[in-house]
């Protein structure tokens, strides 16, 4: 790959073509099963990436903090939703940028909701965001009384508009696919009810469900209309493993350069750590820790080994990889080895910035021009 | 606290002058037992903070990557000595830097001091890092062949000169205070045992060891000449754990927006999350997981509470705190809590940037110069 060769440190490669089939295959499925997708912009953070999404028909998006709405503002959504519960200190800044942009906010107790009705100056669409499993965040699901004092306040502001229900189930994150089932089947029961108990009242009202692993692995979203998952972009090693997509569907890797082989040990050093992959981690069928999976870089991007190296422990810069005897008789100090990501989200975040295999720097909320 | 006011989002707080007390504090330790402080700079990664240093005599430090060799350069310093083994991919980079800075770097093998050699424009200083039971990187303490061709090397080199042994036992940080001894005793027993053997062909040679944990527990520095430690000028929750610091050494803080409290499960959720903190994790005597606890802020900077409130779990964003009754009478939605880091070098490079208690903003490496 003639891009490897202008890579001397850490850098962070993203598969454009792969990217763009994640995008395309949620897209498809959110059409075939009737459901808006809302795609959440948090795991890329990146304004070349987001404009991908429109040849697939996308105008609405979701962010996770007021910054990344402000960066994502000037792109001409129709509206970019805060998948957030709204922190009262922020009410200056969204007035701001209420402005110029349409925003959906996220109410999750009576407080917020009352601050917000006294001091916004213009209109602001929100959801309440319901805790049906999780634990998080959210109002718990059978909390009527909540529920129905925010829906008060709302109904007497001009500001405030009712949207509807979210939920994102973010434990599908740690189970399997049984488990996933039964996540999703709690969480379309409870929209469900929800939107049984007050479509009479709001008939323009929607129903929004998040999580990658849902979306990518469920085929029945009765109850949802719009799906919000962000993962699913860029996948990663986590949704790997619990079935969500295959390997060949997660669309970065962290480019590191092999600065020692110990052969002895079967490891390898590279420069790659915290500060670059962050620090989420699996747990391999032998109870070994897993910080990341080594790839093969080519001219066309990266090909999966048949057996697998890892990373098996990272500090703020080192990296240190269990390889296999085929890695280790095929790898040289001074080589770059890619290694999958377990949390795409976080790595990005990390890294602020991708380098596409043609060569092209792409940006990302919190990064530098030059990274 | 004045400079509460103007913070709406997460934030990281820098106390002066618990930062400088420990820089004073590590700084007479290296004096009183004749030992140089050559200190790590990659926790704090800041030329603001960097200066502090100088009140103290420092005049070497050390760094983690070439990148930050380069950001701390213009501030001459005498020497920047890149602790890492050195990546021959940036030998470019290298040659660019040392042409305005002189810089000394570590080598693990022969195969980069050979490419060294040949490749130098400009002379740099290196230390052979030895591996004395860490497992991370460097050559095994009794692997005299490599140490000694290595050395062979740089006697035929005009640019590469040897200047000692370094020895990183970050294994430290993982064990308690008797574990802490002993692998000091070994770090010592390991350099007075390289120095013994090589010190009347080498009689500039010097040696030198890394870790916080060592250089704040123990008082025996015989066979030591240089120490490098880095996370001592914050200290965070995993030195105190093992008895490095007291958590009121510890100087950086998150500030962290409360957005929802739960009081029947006492719970509160703040923004401030793994991009924040990142994800680096205690274990409570109860097994439950501490990604970072509780602080109160005040005017003149943070108070400890008598009972301990604990982030149990986070996500990107979210942070989930298990809270006291003390702690969940006295919080409001809209307030600000402190988290103290599990792992201060990886949130500051999470933050990239530092607000002090007087509403000074600090730089960092690879922040934006306005965060």
């Amino acid at each position: 790959m003639s891009v490897l060769n202008s890579i001397a440190s850490p850098t962070l490669l993203l598969n454009e073509a792969v990217c763009k089939a994640n995008i395309d295959r949620m897209s498809k499925k959110a059409k075939e099963h009737q459901v808006a997708l809302i795609p959440h912009f948090k795991t890329h953070q990146s304004l070349e990436i987001g404009k991908w999404y429109r040849e697939f028909g996308i105008d609405e998006i979701t962010v996770s903090s007021i910054q990344m709405a402000a960066y994502f503002s000037g792109q001409s959504w129709q509206k970019i939703h805060i998948a957030f519960p709204f922190n009262p200190l922020e009410i200056d800044l969204l007035n701001t940028l209420t402005k110029s942009c349409p925003i959906s906010i996220q109410l999750v107790n009576v407080q917020v909701a009352r601050t917000l009705a006294e001091r916004l100056t213009n209109p602001v669409d929100f959801f309440i965001e319901i805790d049906a499993g999780y634990g998080r965040a959210g109002v718990e699901v059978s909390d009527f009384g909540t529920i129905e004092a925010i829906m008060r306040i709302a109904n007497r502001s001009e500001k405030l508009a009712f949207r509807g229900f979210y939920i994102h189930a973010g434990h599908t994150y740690h189970t399997d696919h049984s488990g996933i089932r039964k996540i999703h089947e709690q969480t379309k029961s409870a929209l469900k009810m929800l939107k049984d108990k007050y479509c009479d009242e709001f008939p323009e009202m929607v129903t929004r469900s998040g999580d990658t692993p849902s979306c990518s692995i469920e085929d029945d979203f009765r109850g949802i209309d719009e799906i919000g998952p962000g993962n699913f972009v860029f996948y990663d090693l986590t949704q790997a493993s619990i079935g969500s997509c295959d390997k060949s569907d997660i669309a970065i890797a962290l480019a590191t350069p092999v600065v020692d082989i110990k052969k002895e040990t079967h490891e390898i050093l590279v420069h790659g750590g915290g500060v670059h992959l962050a620090k989420d981690v699996l747990t391999n069928p032998d109870g070994t820790n897993n910080y990341g999976e080594v790839v093969l870089l080519t001219e066309q991007g990266w090909t999966i080994p048949t057996t697998t190296s890892f990373l098996k422990s990272i500090s703020q810069e080192h990296g240190l990889i269990k390889a296999t005897d085929e890695l280790l008789n095929n790898t040289q100090i001074g080589d770059i080895l890619g290694i999958l990501p377990v949390h795409s989200c976080m790595t990005a975040d990390c890294m602020r910035g991708y380098l596409s295999l043609n060569g092209e720097k792409l940006d990302h909320l919190k990064g530098q021009k030059a990274y």
